[in-house]
């Protein structure tokens, strides 16, 4: 069961069909997950913007860093070009390398004669329940999530790269949601993505949950404490500087769950626009391209939706994920459902109470 | 009465001794109220880090842009040098001008020789309430407000480059808070000092006010929505990277209170660290300085001291506001404490509830 | 007599008709010169975009800051929503706030019920030659340059905003330059205006006149040693994103001259495009916009135009300003013109030899 | 023979003992190279800013984006944390990946508890003479230029990730350059290391090379050319701050030969610091860490350096490049050394003439 099935709404908008990143339309999401033995707990998941020639027909995109401390792939091109030319790829901070060689195989087999991209490969940290040292993920495996990837609803928790995740010293892993503003803003839906893996102060829908839990660090540790990947979409029309004006609105929803984007976390916002006549061909005989975007004034709406499209997904990524045992026997429980309810309750954040 | 004194606590460090800016060693603050008429309600706020010849002995620091729509003077000085040489003075959007010569000239007569000198002046638009096209600050109100300056409590809500702002359609203005990390991280305060004056969906300490009070814009107007300036004073000694790092998170706890960084939010932070041993001299005879700076592993307490008094910073300055009548006729109602604190209890989060 | 009438060519690309900024259509110029007395030896020098109200009508803009030692004023708007809405005003460091409040005022008085306005303000420090501490300028000397704004011819040398200015230890002032690309790219042109203000290695069309003069500083003070402002607008259509990009090559530019961004050099590039489709006007029931852009494949000859209209704009500046004697009787004379003719004859620089 | 074996002297700062990076310091290169059969071009070049265990003790770094169309890994952590903790690799743009990879591998293998790890790992694209869709480069490939990494004289031209660079549509590779700053700012030493692979108007020390021989792109195509990977390193102390202003030089360098940083082109700048007290150990009790780091007003003799030596390594670069037949048989054929003497001496650029 997914947060709303419980009662709990975050914020004042409207979702979209399946309150997930997938209610854009055209995007689809795919997961590798990889659970082996005693000691591999990762996996790969990919987000396709749409489903045709991705190198052929580029993407107005932008990458916020929230904080650093991180290897995602793909950066800079971003910045300069405005654009993604490959599917998104998320998995462990290991794997990065070879998931960027997949995203290269999967390009260069599409487009016989190109002979530069662009991957954009996020990650996360899983190496507290999963080998990452072992480098268990193959090219095959970051393929097989791009071509598994469907519409639809979008599994959660424990899947694709969220397999091996910690979040709030709970299970994390995979969470989406959506948004869609009002007509007279466009009628435009933002959908989100995390791969949720850092620390904090768990807030669940403004309850104090760590705090009345009593769960939370005290002493922050000298240490690797994770990452979070948010991947956010929308059909709204918008270049890539409104572009990253909406990435850095996902960390202010990361920041509502009680997240610090501690030092050692990888907070990354990959934004994309998919709106259909703003997409850039590769190869035109025209010096000029023709667009249409959102003013400047319009966009508070599509910020508030990502602020709260942001917060659900990561709180649907903690109620997806369950209890998990992984390397050198190390368990990660999943949240205290029951406890937590409890204190949702208590604090009158579930609707009918 | 501030918020801490109904038993509303946010987050889980502790505060300074007067939770405020000033809990930091040897900061002082002034504010210079200009409310006259019917039609003047404005002002200035001086924040000093340290009673020396600043411009002599200048202050690592580092400015980070929330949302740029606002006309804050200094920035890319402090980027490239990466520290301050002026007191950072707060006013309207249309003042920043003469502040920025006051900040001139202030420099000038303390120092003979100098022919060139960044001013830092903050600005939200308290264009509702006060007549901003009229342009009623002087360079003395200016300089009456550093000389002002003093260290102890602060005096908050509708003073100084508060006196017209509005918040969450409700008065806002001048709030301030602190918190100490431990002593395992080396003991430092975190003050924070806020004008505020921007929009959102107002929640109080994860109270969902405004949906309760069903006061929250249904529709983002195409208009200048105000701001928000954060000051981030810290003892703890930190280089410009990690003051800079430090910036980002104050945008972090804005978002606990529900701010969206609307697009004409002009949100902006300036930090600063004032350890003694590296503050800057002007001129030396050396090519070197030496510091001694927190590894970046030492930051998450700090990010979280940040976090935590930001939030209860812009909380502190709506308890402080007071209904005020202002240019032509408007009117901003103070937030409805009764109300709130109804709200507040049914969801738990007074102290002793 | 400019560069050109000497025979010296800067690159391979074509000028336009005056070899100067205001070749692009609609641009104007003024300058008001302040030279009065023994010390007074500063001014003003405005640029219009165009011709209309620029609030109402705005340019797509962006500023790179190739060294932040300066006090530009309008960055962080700039940056956020990719426009101006003022026309640019370049004048000595401590005049940057009395000409920014001019900008208001010129705002303010064409647009009565705006309260808001983000004033675009260059700088770089006369001090040598003029009395900087004594701020000769006045709102009206700044207005008054925007009055006077004209096409066609620009003055260059000690005139407006130059009239103080040191460059390579030589006069240094207002310098302009153009060129325009092929037909095949759009036959666009790009206009540069700068004010030349800094040191280095000077070179002239690659001769090497800094060493043959044996006249470059062999120890590089402690001090602040000027700036250089630069001012590149296009008719070509550039979202602000590829003429943020666009302005980076300008310092290219000023590094052929044998600059160098020294530590207290505020190298700023302010680039516009002035194509009418893309102009942004300040109100609009419409949430989206229309543009028409160039594709970033189609950057690369406007890159190389804006790199030789730079370097020429300079080199102009320095071959127009003449001797100064100024404030406490510092001289600082124009470039030894016979001398470098002759070297610049003896490397193969001037056409015909 | 190298550039100044011709007389051809750039600037008028001294040279290293080498002329190279290796000048630095502890600063060793390595290099693989594969030039196999008919289409094999390409390899790797590592740079090791220290002999020590890298990751235990990282090296203070940024790195400066001049134009991100370029597949760099690594970026983000760097920018955030300021260091670097791995060889620095460059090789062509296809095997990123697989040099990440390596590079992972390399620490891994040094540190037994480590699980992450920030790769950097430069490229340009050598498809025009190599195979680069084939990927030729492997793990070993890699892992063997680090191991080769020596000090003393670095090997130039079609060597390692120069292989089957392009340059100014001449045979471009690896070059390197040094300079050393006067003993009154502290004697340091700042060396440069460049793979050339990118297009403009060739100027050799200020000679018009392309425009005498008449060959230089008039059109500029629709396409990916090239890219120029520097790498700058210095035994200055120097903070990242610092560092990045320095890495800003070194594109002003660039565009002294000519180069434009055209739209295809990669052109970024990683430097370093090697200063032994400014290391920063990986695991420490010490929440704090000392540093001795220059003062802002110390750093023009360095970006004087940098400058410099850029440009030197550049035309170092093409002075050792021979002619190459590589994939498809294209040929690119070296600089034409005599036609240029003959150019250098009519400009009176060589010494002695």
């Amino acid at each position: 069961k997914r947060l709303r099935d419980y009662g709990i709404e975050i914020g004042v908008l409207k979702t979209g069909k399946n309150n997930a990143i997938t209610d854009v339309e055209g995007v689809k999401v795919g997961h590798t997950t990889r659970y082996k033995g005693e000691h591999i707990r990762t996996g790969v998941t990919a987000i396709l913007p749409h489903s045709g020639n991705l190198f052929q027909l580029k993407v107005p995109a932008a990458i916020y860093i929230g904080n650093g401390f991180g290897k995602l792939a793909g950066y800079s091109q971003v910045k300069e070009l405005g654009n993604i030319e490959t599917p998104i790829v998320l998995t462990n901070t290991l794997s990065v390398p070879v998931a960027s060689d997949a995203l290269i195989s999967y390009t260069l087999n599409a487009n016989p004669n190109v002979r530069s991209v662009n991957s954009i490969v996020g990650e996360t940290n899983d190496g507290w329940l999963n080998d990452i040292r072992g480098r268990h993920i193959t090219q095959d495996h970051v393929l097989d999530a791009i071509d598994k990837a469907s519409s639809g609803p979008v599994d959660e928790g424990n899947v694709g790269a969220g397999t091996g995740t910690v979040c709030f010293q709970y299970k994390g892993g995979i969470g989406t949601a959506s948004r869609v503003v009002t007509d007279k803003f466009g009628g435009y839906t933002v959908g989100v993505l995390v791969q949720s893996n850092f620390g904090g102060v768990l807030e669940i829908n403004g309850a104090p949950v760590a705090k009345e839990l009593n769960n939370y660090p005290s002493q922050f540790k000298y240490d690797v404490d994770g990452s979070c990947m948010i991947v956010v979409i929308t059909d709204a029309p918008l270049d890539s500087r409104n572009l990253e004006r909406l990435a850095k609105r996902a960390i202010m929803g990361l920041a509502k769950t009680g997240g610090i984007a501690s030092n050692g976390s990888g907070d990354y916002v990959i934004a994309l626009s998919t709106a259909k006549k703003n997409l850039i061909p590769y190869s035109s005989e025209e010096i000029h391209r023709e667009s249409k975007v959102m003013r400047n004034e319009a966009m508070s709406p599509l910020f508030l939706a990502t602020i709260e499209a942001t917060e659900e997904a990561i709180l649907n990524s903690l109620f997806a994920a369950e209890t998990m045992t992984g390397r050198d026997g190390h368990e990660v429980k999943s949240i205290p459902k029951n406890k937590i309810l409890e204190i949702l309750e208590k604090h009158h954040k579930i609707k009918g109470n």
